[in-house]
């Protein structure tokens, strides 16, 4: 909501935490039921029959967002309005702080070969050279391209063939705004093509990444397949204003992938450090931190992991790992607890859906009584209905009693 | 939704089939049930215990669609958005072929006196004449006035006083938007309204059609009660982006009345033609031309027609007719069927209305085991909750696998 800012409280001490379970929505999987329905979770359902609960839409009705656009829609940002680049959540996956100056790129290893010097593709992904591979040569470009103009050049490598590029500038790029072609001819046979620059700022850079790909074809020569770089998704860090400000919210970030601490990084969350990957190790951390922020959001992977591979008792298992661990959470002093998903991974699709997410919301302010369980089918019968995933986030602030009142 | 179109696959090849039965969705009428409610239909049920089910609003909450806006929104075009203007309908309406260079009017047969030479408005509707009189005064003026200027004039009975009027251009009107006012004064012993343009290309149109007025008058002036003629809802085709390359379908309409089949003529669609008017005779031609397209609209006319003369039991017979032929669209290798309404038309009413719609789409990818039935209550504990028509296509599109995710 336009205005939502001059409606919240500053002085607002309660506590908020909101828990991700990526990709829970699903679809039946066995006896007509959903991974949720199958799974035995006595404590959360405890918690549901008290709750408020719904289903929000991550995008709009049938449109199927990746992680970037999920994870803003429940952080209250509209999808459809803000927009992050390819480069800056290839960047962000692979761990790398993105900073306002910094212009975020995808890479693909490729191989060529020279026909009077022209390269030509005849590998887009250099046979899918293993990431050890990659590390080795992702070293070496680095060691022997620090700068570039004006550009410092930062790589970090992916999985496979895929690397992320940054070119940090030494001020903001006003006038940017993903405005390089994509290098790859999307397929073989075929030169590839030259970074241009849709405006005279965007071509600035351009002439530098033509530089990058020129050294790197140089220092690549040698290499039996990773002979070339393909550069893709040029962009900038999407002007969002950070979460804490816009929401008035001190906010932590407990996730383990990198994907989802560099989503939470890029909206201005604090990202806090622990050891291991286990919900335990993650449910610890909230403890350990609880005195320090005022929202927490915590992220669970491995739901969506288990749907993409399309393993349903993978899914139930973690769903079931989580409610062994609820009451821990819920012995905790907070005021608002949502759990939700950013979309569903629907283990027959193998893939992200358009399905709307159950939501539940835990507060002295619920109605409640209205569904047993945290389930796709009993969420349809709560109070807040089927709304937008960015409405989210005004929801937690009401009931955390930090909105005042709109109007006299 | 904006941007829709990068997400859509070119190279889907699965068939969607959409079916509106025409006002279907209606209030109670007997027993405290609806015509949908007291139907007998078995197969239909057996599905809608299957499917997605939901309700959809036409326009707007509150808001009572005419047949052009309750279709528009059903073939995703926002209906606050885009208008079809009375001319354009009342021509689509009557069966004639609407050109991007036309503009369409309505028009009225009335009664004039004469006042020192100055026709005064006695009957705004010439006592209603029979079609039948419509059809001969009709002839005789189009085999007298062909053309006026560069206008090509194109004249078709409607019923009774109605008629529809097209000044055919040899080139598309670029700034017109109905900008010539109504000419009938709405009320009798005033003097018809002149035709009169807001800008200069509106004002060539409207001495065109001062001119028509003229020569039909002198024309008509021994009638003795059709003497006159009254314009209104001067309009142009809406610039609508046609719906087979909006949505990536190669798409038909099958169809009794002219109004449905213009409308589908208007967004783009091809019309199959075929013999008989019955929901047989309509099914029987889905089945034939099945290899020809992706998408089907079967429209079925006769629950509208029996809800606008508050027949209940008509209704219900139109419905449970619907359902004896269902096992056969039933047995056809769809991927996406879609059953629902333009608007309500309930019998009590004897009009159309503003409730909601209820819908059902069956696929694959369907959470269901929610609706028992496709009923205006049953659809209410729906997976799709209540939304917006115009999303509609946007949710045929998802379960049809012809949308590939938004953001990385």
């Amino acid at each position: 909501m336009e205005g939502l800012k001059k409606l919240i409280k500053n002085d607002a001490q309660s506590k908020i935490i909101l828990i991700v379970l990526d990709g829970v929505g699903d679809l039946p999987v066995k006896d007509s039921k959903t991974p949720l329905e199958l799974a035995k979770t006595p404590n959360l359902d405890n918690l549901a029959s008290r709750s408020a609960t719904g289903l929000h839409i991550p995008v709009d009705y049938g449109i199927t967002p990746g992680s970037g656009p999920g994870h803003l829609g429940i952080f209250g940002y509209e999808p459809l309005k803000y927009e992050i680049g390819r480069g800056i959540l290839e960047a962000v996956g692979v761990g790398l702080e993105v900073k306002d100056t910094d212009v975020a790129i995808r890479g693909n290893f490729a191989t060529v070969k020279y026909e009077n010097g022209l390269p030509i593709v005849i590998d887009r992904r250099a046979g899918r050279i293993p990431t050890e591979e990659n590390k080795r040569l992702i070293k070496y470009l680095s060691e022997n391209i620090k700068k570039i103009d004006e550009a410092e050049v930062i790589l970090c490598s992916g999985k496979e063939h895929r690397f992320s590029l940054i070119l940090r500038f030494p001020y903001k790029l006003s006038h940017f705004f993903e405005k390089i072609n994509d290098t790859d001819p999307q397929s073989t046979e075929k030169p590839p093509l030259l970074p241009t620059g849709e405006n005279p700022e965007a071509e600035k850079v351009a002439l530098i990444a033509r530089k990058f790909i020129e050294e790197a074809a140089k220092l690549l020569k040698n290499e039996p397949k990773a002979n070339y770089v393909l550069l893709r998704g040029f962009s900038v860090k999407p002007a969002l204003e950070p979460f804490p400000e816009k929401f008035g919210l001190k906010s932590a970030c407990i996730a383990v992938y990198p994907m989802y601490k560099g989503l939470a990084r890029l909206v201005g969350m604090d990202l806090i450090t622990f050891e291991g990957e286990s919900i335990d190790a993650e449910v610890k951390t909230l403890k350990e931190a609880w005195q320090d922020y005022d929202f927490f959001f915590v992220h669970i992977k491995k739901t969506d992991s288990y749907g993409e591979d399309g393993n349903y008792e993978g899914k139930i298992s973690v769903i079931e790992e989580f409610d062994r661990h609820f009451l821990e959470i819920v012995s905790l002093n907070f005021n608002v607890l949502a759990i939700t998903g950013d979309h569903s991974t629907p283990c027959i699709m193998k893939s992200h859906s358009w399905h709307p997410v159950p939501v539940l919301i835990n507060s002295p302010y619920c109605l409640g009584g209205l569904s047993l369980r945290l389930t796709e089918r009993e969420c349809l019968k709560g109070e807040l209905g089927i709304f937008p995933s960015f409405k989210l986030m005004q929801l937690l602030l009401a009931h955390a009693g930090r909105l005042t009142k709109y109007g006299a």
